[in-house]
């Protein structure tokens, strides 16, 4: 999977803003109504994250949902 | 369809981004390299669309993934 590709990128961003707050996987799953082992996929890179979702974990983690986009071209 | 729903703000978002530049949307989905009918779902707010088709849609726009989402929460 190559470093930039978006997955990735989202997924370090989520990672990131998560540690920065303090919170585990699952607390952020919990706060986003999303099952934990998504949240982990999604840090892994592993997963191409909707707009419905990308707005839920924008709202958990207390920022804006073009925040989550800072990294991504 | 509530108005304000994640598919919406951004369907509403690509629409406008598309017509500033002139583009049919069959122009910004050969751009994209994205279906012409999948474009037309997206502004009609029916697509829950996924991070590398918003990384492609920002990028046939000529802007960054996190201007698409400047009016959503």
């Amino acid at each position: 999977m190559p470093a930039h590709s978006p997955k990735f990128l989202f997924g370090k961003s989520i990672r990131t803003l998560r540690e920065e707050r303090g919170y585990s996987q699952e607390e952020l799953a919990e706060r986003a109504g999303l099952h934990r082992n998504y949240v982990g996929g999604i840090e892994r890179g592993e997963r191409n994250v909707g707009l419905e979702n990308i707005v839920k974990l924008a709202k958990a983690l207390s920022v804006k949902s073009r925040d989550l986009f800072e990294s991504l071209p």
